[in-house]
C-alpha cells in the first residue's frame, strides 16, 4: 500500500501546482486524467494479469484522499472511476466481470457514469438481441474525460434495472457542458443525454437468460461510494490545513497591535491552539474513516455469495458515520483556516476558498441529517441502513 | 429611523436583483454608489440644513445592514463612507467639521480612505503652508467610486499623525485596482499610490496652530469602525438566511429516499429545526449589536469633550463583543444554509456561497482572538481596550 | 426599574453566601421564600394600592434572573410564583382579579401551582355550588413553601379546565417532598395528592354563569412562563461565569509547564480568551431575552381583549428563540467555566457543578428541539406557534 | 486481546449494577478492587510465568476502557495501577523490575502512587544505605485501596528524583481520606502525608552506583498515563451514550404537543439523529484513540534502548489529539443526553450526571488548551513536545 501513497503523492505534488489556476479556468481535465492514467493509478484495481495495480480497495480509498489533498475535482473523478469500474464486480456475472477488467485494464480505460436515480431513470427498449437506452440525467460524473461510461435504466413495461458499460465517444451520447457550480468544478459533473445507445443483451451485467438474480453484494454500491465521498471529502481538508500551515509559515505576521512583543504568528497561542484543535479533530476523523475503509474492503473483496445483510449494514453503518465525521470536521476546517492565516490569505491567487467550496458542493450529495439519522437508528434501535440506489 | 430602514430596503431591492452577476462580474460599482446617493443615504448623518438626513448613527448602522443584506460590498462601502464623514468630527475642529459636513453634504459626495495603519505609513513633508502626502498603501477602500478621499500620514521627524480630507479625482493619487480577493469584490479595496498630494496645514484635522490637542473622542473611530463592521457583517448573515429561506421555499424538495412518505420540505423536521437554530441565532446577534449601537450612538452625538476613558471603554468591549456574535454567527450560517436548500442550491447561478465568503474575507480585518481576549481580560480584569488605530 | 434590580441584588448577595451548602442539603426553602417576602419581591408585580410593588414584568424577569444568579432554585420559585399570581389575570374575570391581586399582596402571599398537564389531569365534581378536585400530579412548583396554590383540573363529563386558587395548607392537599432530582433541588417540585379540595363556583377562574368565554390573552400563559424560564436559565448562566470569574481571580495558578514563565491566570491566553468567548455569548443571549421581555411585557400589560393572534405569536416565536440561546449558551458556560479555573475548581466545596446541574435540568422541561422548529416553521412558513397549556 | 475485553465486560457488568448507588455513597472501593483482583485484571500485563496475563498495553487500554464505562473511578483506579505496576519498566534497572513484576504478579498486587509534581516534591535524606522519604501530597491516588504505593521525591542536595515502590500499609503513610470532588469520587484521590518512609538504596528505580542513567524510555510516563486518561474518558463517555440509549428504549415518551400523532421516542426525529452525531463523534474519538494505543503499545513493548526522542514525539502528539477529542466529545455527549432522555431521566436515582461529573473533573488534569498546542506546534513546526513529569 505504502507504495501506491506514494506514487500517489507524487501525482497530488504535480497537480497542486496550478491547482488553483485550473479550478478558475475551469477546463475539462483532460491532461490530469491521462497524468493518472500514466502513473497507473486508473488501473490500481485492476487484475495484475492484465497489467493492473491489483490493489484492494483500502488501498483506492488512500490514493482517492491523496488525490483530493491537492485537487478535489481530481480526487472525485479518480473515485467515482473506481466504483465504476467495480460496477460489473457489484451486479454482473463471473464472465462479464473478467470481460469488463480486462477491457479496462488493458486499455487503461477511465470510467464515468450516468446513474443519478433522483431524476426518472432512462429507459430502455428491448429490440431483439439488443438493449436501447433512452433519457436525460441532470448530473453525471466523468463526461468528456471517461472512455467508458456506466448506464443504468429501467426496461420498459418491467421494473427491472439494467447496467451496461458503453463507450463514452459515441453519437448516441451528449455530455452538455453545463455543471457550472460553486465547487468541484472540473469533475463533468454536468447533464446527459442518452439517444439509443445500444448494448448486446449479453452485457446486461448480472442478467442471465435475461433475468437477474439479486445478492446483497449488489447493494455495497451505495456504501462504498459513499466511502468515496468521505475519503474525498477527507483528501480536501487535509489539503486545506496542509495548505493552511503553509501559508502560516511562509506569511503570516504576528498581530502587531496585541500590546505583548511577538515577532512570529508561531507565537500566537491562538494559532497555535487553533490549527492544534483543527488537526486533532481531522486525525479522528481519518482514523474513522480508515477504519471503515478496512472494513468495507474486506467485505468488497470476499466472495461475493458470503455477503449477508447484517455484515453490510454493520459497514454501511459505519460508513455512515465516517462520512459525517469528515463532512462536520473539513467544513470546519475550511473556514477556520483563514483565521489561523490572516487577511492576506483572502487573496484570490491564494484560492484557500477552494477547500470550503469543493466540500460544501459534494457533501450535499444526500442530505447528512439522513445518515445521522441511521446512525442514530442503529444505535437505538440496532436497526441496519435500508438499501437504496442513492444513498 | 423606520423611514429610512424602508428607504434603505428599498434601494437594497434594487440592488438584490443583480447582486450575484455584479459579483461575479466585479465591476466598479458607479452605479450601486449612484443609487446610495439619488435615495438620500450617502448625506444620512449630514445636517438637515445642508439638506443632510440629520439622523444619528443608531440609524445609519440599521441602514448599513440593510444595504448588506442585499450585498455585502456596497454596505461596506456604505459603511466606511459613514466612518469617513464622520472623521471629521472625530478628531477636526469645530470650524472644520462644519465646513466638511457642509462640503459633502451639499454635494452629496462619497468617501473613501487609505488609512490602513499596517503598512508603513505615508509621509508627509511640509512645504510652506501646505502638507505634501507621499506614500503606498497596500488596502484602501472605496477608491474610484469616491469623491473624497481621507488620507492619514505622518509629518516627517515627528510622530504626529496628520488626517486630511482631499479630492478623490486628482493627479497625485494613482488606485490600482488591484483588489482581488474572495470575497466584498466590488469594495474597490485595492492599494493606493499618493503622490504629493497637497493639503493646506489649515486642513490638517483637528491641528491648532499646528498642535493637535487629543480628546478620547478621537478614539472613537475604532469601535465606531468595527461596530460598521459587525453591521455588514450582520446584513450579509441576514441575507444568507433570507435567500436560502426563499430557495427553501420555492425549489428544496424534500428527501425521497427516507421510507417516510414527505411530500414538501417543509416536512423534514431537520430543515424547520435547523432554520430555527439559525435563526435564534440570528436574532441573538442581532439584539447586542443593536445595544452597542444605540451605545455608542448616545456617545457619539454628546458632546465630544465629556468622553470619558471608562465609557469609551464601555461601549469598545461591547462592540468588541458584538462584532464576535455577528462574525460566529454568520459563518455558521453562511455555510449550514446548503445544508436546508439541497444540492442543486450549489450551482453558481445562485450564488449561495457569495454570504460565506464575503464574511470569512473581511471578518479577517483584525484576529477576532485578540477581541475575545479584550472582552475576556475585562470580564477577569475589568480592564478597558487599549485605543489604537486599528482594532 | 433600577431601583428593584439592585434590591433584588441584595437579596441575591445574601442567598449566595449559602448557596452551595444549602443545594447539598436540599432543605425546604423557607427562610429563602421569606427573604423575597420581606424584601417585597413577593409583590413586586401586585397593586401599588394594595401595598404591592406595581411593576411590569419587564422588571418581574429581570429581578428573577438577579435572584437566580446567586441560587437558580430560589429564581425558579420566585419566577413561577409570579406566574401563578398572574393566572387570575391570564383567566379570571375582572373581579376575580381584582380579588386575587388583593389577597395576595395584602396578605404578602407566595403561590405554587399543580398544573402539569402531562399527567391525566386533575377531574372536578360539581357539588352543588362548589366544585371538587381529586387527583395526582407528578410535578408541582412551590410546595411547601407556598401559600396558595393554583389548581387545574376538568370538568367531569365536559371538557372544561378549570383553574382555581386555593389555600395550600389544607386538609385535601398533600405535597409528598419526592422530588429528588440532579438539579433546581431547592423548589420543591415534587408529585402533590388532591383529595376533595373544595372551590366555591364562583371562584372558578373565568367563570360567568359557569362558562368560560375564552380570548387570545389566556395563552400568554405559555410564552410568559417559558420567559419566566429563559430569565432564570440566563440568570443560572451569568451567576456560573461571575463565580467562575472570581473564582479565577482568586485561586487560579497559571501552568508551570508550558515553558513560558507565566505569572498569572490572567496571562494564560485560553484564559481570557476563553472567558471572552462566553462573556459576548452570554450578551447576545442576554440582548434577546431583553427584548423578548420588553415585548411581551407590553402585552401583558396591555388591556387583555387587545390581544390578536398575530401578536402573540410573533411575541412568542421571539420568546421560543430567546429560550434556545439562554439554554445553549448556558450549557456551554456551565461546562467550559471549569477549563477556565483549573483542577482544584472541580471541589465540592465550590459547587461549581451547580449551575450545569440546575439548567441541565430544568431545561429539559419541554424538548428545545420542538422549539427550535416553532421557530423554523415561523421564518419558513410564516407561521405561529400553535398554543398549548404546556409548551 | 478479544478474551480479556470480555472478561472486562463481565466485571463491569457487575461494577453497573450499583455504580449510581456507590457514587452516592462515596465509600472506599475495597470490594471493586477485589472484584479487578479476583478476574485477573490487576496483573493483566504481569508476566505469564509469574501468573500473570503476560497481555500488552493494546490490551490494557481496552480493558480500562470497558472498566470505565460502568464506572469510570474504577476506570481511573486501574488505569493508573496499570501504570504504577508499569513505572519499574519506565526507569528501573532490568533486576529491579523482575522484582517488582514478579513482587505484584504473584501477590496480585494493586498500586498506588503519590507522585503529583505540581506541589513541592516529598524530599528524600540519606540515611546510610536507606533513603527516608518525608513530606505532603496534595493528591494521589489509589491510597487506602492500594497495596504498594510509588514514591516519587528529590534527594536532599541535589536535583535528582528517586522512584520507589513500597508497601501502602505502613506508619509512616497516612492517607488524609479527603479528596471530596464533583466527579470520580471513588479514587480515593485525597492528600497522603509521608513520614520517614524508609527504602534501601538499591530500590531506588534505576539506580546504579547511586547515579541515574537517563533514558528517552523513561519519558513516556506522560504519554502512556495521558492515554490511561483517554481511555477512561472514552469508556465514561460510551457508558454515557449507552446508559441514554437504554433509558430513552425504555423510558422515553414522544412529544404529545407536536401536532403530529408521534408514537413512541424513537420516531422523534430529533431523538434519532442527535444519537446518530454523537454516536459518529463517539467512534471517531475511538478510532483515534485505538490508534494511538496501538502506537504507544508498540513502543512501550519495544527494547527501551531502542526509543528515540522523535518516536517519543510522534506518540505524545498522537495521543495529545486522542485526548482532545476523547474529552471534547465526552463532555458534548454528557450534557446531550438529557435531551434524548428527557426531564424524568434527570432524576437522582438514574444517575445520569455521573458521566460529565466523572469526565469534567479529571480532564482537568492538566490544561487542555496546553494539549491543543503541542498539537499545534507538531502541525506548524513539527515541534514535539517537551517531556515533563507531568503532562
Amino acid at each position: 500500500m505504502t507504495d501506491w501513497i506514494e506514487r500517489a503523492r507524487e501525482v497530488a505534488a504535480k497537480l497542486a501546482v496550478d491547482a488553483v489556476e485550473r479550478d478558475r479556468r475551469g477546463e475539462t481535465p483532460y491532461q490530469e486524467v491521462r497524468l493518472l492514467k500514466d502513473n497507473g493509478l486508473v488501473t490500481l484495481l485492476g487484475p495484475a494479469e492484465h497489467g493492473g495495480g491489483g490493489q484492494t480497495w483500502e488501498t483506492a480509498y488512500r490514493v482517492i484522499r491523496e488525490i483530493a489533498k491537492a485537487d478535489g475535482s481530481i480526487g472525485q473523478l479518480l473515485g467515482y472511476h473506481y466504483l465504476w469500474a467495480w460496477a460489473a464486480r457489484l451486479v454482473a456475472t463471473d464472465a462479464q466481470v473478467a470481460a469488463v477488467e480486462e477491457l479496462y485494464t488493458t486499455g487503461n480505460l477511465f470510467f464515468g457514469g450516468a446513474v443519478n436515480p433522483r431524476d426518472a431513470d432512462l429507459t430502455i427498449t428491448e429490440d431483439g438481441d439488443s438493449l436501447v437506452y433512452h433519457g436525460h440525467k441532470s448530473f453525471s460524473t466523468g463526461g468528456k474525460v471517461s472512455d467508458l461510461t456506466v448506464l443504468e435504466g429501467v426496461l420498459e413495461g418491467t421494473d427491472d434495472h439494467i447496467f451496461a458499460i458503453v463507450p463514452s465517444q459515441q453519437e448516441g451520447i451528449t455530455f452538455h457542458d453545463d455543471w457550472d457550480n460553486i465547487g468541484q468544478r472540473l469533475t463533468e459533473s454536468g447533464s446527459v443525454t442518452i439517444s439509443g445507445v445500444r448494448v448486446p443483451w449479453e452485457s446486461a451485467a448480472g442478467y442471465v437468460d435475461r433475468r437477474f438474480r439479486p445478492l446483497v453484494y449488489n447493494t455495497l454500491n451505495v456504501p462504498a461510494i459513499q466511502l468515496v465521498f468521505a475519503n474525498f471529502y477527507l483528501g480536501i481538508a487535509q489539503g486545506a490545513l496542509e495548505t493552511a500551515l503553509a501559508y502560516t509559515r511562509e506569511h503570516t505576521r504576528a498581530w502587531p497591535y496585541g500590546g505583548d512583543d511577538k515577532q512570529a504568528a508561531s507565537e500566537e497561542w491562538y494559532i497555535l491552539e487553533g490549527y492544534g484543535d483543527l488537526q486533532a479533530k481531522l486525525w479522528a476523523a481519518e482514523a474513522l474513516v480508515d477504519k471503515a475503509g478496512t472494513a468495507i474492503s474486506r467485505v468488497l473483496h470476499a466472495p461475493r455469495e458470503e455477503l449477508t445483510p447484517e455484515a453490510r449494514g454493520e459497514v454501511a453503518v459505519l460508513i455512515a458515520a465516517a462520512k459525517q465525521r469528515a463532512v462536520d470536521t473539513g467544513l470546519e476546517i475550511g473556514t477556520k483556516i483563514f483565521e489561523l492565516t490572516g487577511a492576506r490569505a483572502s487573496a484570490s491567487k491564494y484560492g484557500l476558498d477552494r477547500f470550503w467550496r469543493n466540500l460544501r458542493t459534494h457533501s450535499l450529495h444526500d442530505p447528512l441529517p439522513y445518515k445521522r439519522r441511521e446512525v442514530g437508528a442503529y444505535a437505538l434501535l440496532g436497526e441496519y441502513p435500508t438499501p437504496t440506489w442513492y444513498t
